[in-house]
C-alpha cells in the first residue's frame, strides 16, 4: 500500500521516465518496483523499461492510484520505487554542505557535483533528506551516481578527513576563489546554510575563500556559489579533456 | 480590489519585509501602496516602513484579505504593491536569456547578474514574466536594481547591439569558457532555454563557448551556468576590488 512520501520511509520514488531510467541504469539493485500510469503509451520507451525490469528482476504493474498519491497534477506516467541507500564517503574530493535546508537547491548541487567530477557529498545534520522525491528530481538523477553520507556534526566529518585541504566558502573570508592555487591533496569544499552561511568559527579552519562580487547583493544563491567554486577548482582538469 | 496576480496586470507585489524594503529603497517611485498584516509587530521595522511611506507619499493600510489572496500559507506580514516598469537596455554588458521558462531560475539569474555587476538583462520572447511575485522573490529584490527589456526575437536584439562581443553559451561549442580572453568592448552573454538550450544556428554567431564538464550529466542547471559564466567574465574586475 503506497502512501505519501515521508522522510522516515526507507523507500523513495523517481517521478518520471527520465529519472526512472537513471535509477535503472545506475542503481538497479536498489529498484524495488516500477509503476506505469494507464495512459502511458506502450511505445519503445515502455518496451525498454519492461526489458530493464525483466533483466534486473524488478516487478512492475499498472496502477493509477499511486500517481494520484505521489505525483498529483504532474505530467508523470512512470514511477520507480527504490530503497534509499547511503555509502560512506570515499577518500576523493568532497563537497560538504552544512545544514542545507532547501530540497531544490540540494538536488541542483548534486547535479553540479557530478558534472564537475565530485562524487562524494557530505551533509552535516540537520539537513534536508536527500531522497525526498523533490531532491531526486532536481538532481536530474545525478543522485544515483554519487555517494552521500550524513554526519552528526562537522567535527565528526573532520575527524575522518582532517588530511584533506579544507576550503570553507565564506563572505567573511579574504582570499579570493579566483586566486587560489589547486593543492596536490584531496580537497573538501565546505558550504553553509542558505540563510546564514557558515558559522564564524569556520574562518579558523583550512583556507577560507570568498567568491568576490559586488556589495549590491547580500550573497549569491547557494547552488550558484557551489557551481562557481566547483568550476574554478576543476577547470584545468576539464580543459585537459577528462 | 486586489485579485490573484496575473501576468497581464500592470502592477505586481513584493511579498515580505525584506523585498518591500528593496522596493522602497531602490524604486520608491513605482511603489503604489503597502499592506500590513494585522499580526505584524509594530516594532522598529514597522516604524521604518511607515517612515519611508510618508517620505515617498505612499499610502498604506492594514488588510488581512490581501495576504490570503497573494501569500496564502506563507510567513508574510508585509506586501508592497508596485507598477511594473521596463527600461531599454543601456549600452553596457548584457545577459540575454532566450525563452527562459522557469520563474525561480529567472529570479536567481537576476540576483547573480546584479552580484557580478551586470545590470542589463534582455529576455527574448516567449519568456516568463519577470514581475511575477515568484520571480521578484527569487531575485531577492535584485530586480529593483537592474534594467530588463523584452525583445520579440533575437534578431531584434542583435539589430540594436551588433557592436557587442556576442558569446552564446552552448553545449555544442568548442571554445572553453575558462580559456577566453576578455574583450575590450561590451559583451553580450547569451543563454538558451532550460530544456533545449540555444538553437543550433547560434553556433554561427560571435564566439560560442562551453562550460566544460563531465559527460555524466546532460547539462548544468541554467542559473548555475549563468553564474559560472558571469564569474569567469568579471573575476578580474572584482579581484581589483570594484
Amino acid at each position: 500500500m503506497v502512501k505519501k512520501y515521508k522522510n522516515t520511509d526507507s523507500e523513495s520514488y523517481t517521478l518520471g521516465t527520465t529519472l526512472t531510467f537513471k535509477l535503472l541504469n545506475n542503481k538497479a539493485k536498489y529498484a524495488k518496483k516500477l509503476y506505469f500510469h494507464p495512459l502511458l503509451k506502450k511505445d519503445d520507451v515502455y518496451n525498454k523499461l519492461i526489458m530493464l525490469c525483466e533483466q534486473y528482476h524488478i516487478p512492475y504493474e499498472e496502477n493509477q492510484k499511486i500517481f494520484r498519491i505521489l505525483a498529483d497534477k504532474e505530467n508523470c506516467f512512470v514511477i520507480g520505487q527504490f530503497s534509499k541507500f547511503y555509502k560512506s564517503l570515499d577518500d576523493g574530493n568532497h563537497v560538504i554542505l552544512v545544514n542545507p535546508q532547501d530540497m531544490g537547491n540540494l538536488g541542483t548541487i548534486i547535479r553540479s557535483c557530478l558534472g564537475f567530477g565530485i562524487t562524494n557529498i557530505g551533509i552535516i545534520k540537520p539537513g534536508v533528506d536527500c531522497y525526498n522525491p523533490k531532491v531526486v528530481r532536481s538532481s536530474m538523477g545525478a543522485i544515483f551516481s554519487v555517494n552521500i553520507e550524513y554526519f552528526n556534526s562537522f567535527d565528526e566529518y573532520l575527524q575522518k578527513f582532517s588530511h584533506h585541504a579544507i576550503y570553507p566558502l565564506m563572505l567573511q573570508a579574504t582570499e579570493s576563489l579566483s586566486q587560489i592555487s589547486i593543492p596536490s591533496k584531496f580537497i573538501s569544499l565546505i558550504f553553509g546554510n542558505e540563510a546564514s552561511g557558515l558559522p564564524h568559527s569556520f574562518l579558523k579552519l583550512g583556507h577560507p575563500i570568498i567568491i568576490k562580487h559586488s556589495n549590491t547583493i547580500d550573497s549569491l544563491n547557494l547552488p550558484t556559489a557551489v557551481g562557481i567554486t566547483l568550476y574554478e577548482f576543476t577547470k584545468n582538469q576539464f580543459n585537459r579533456g577528462v
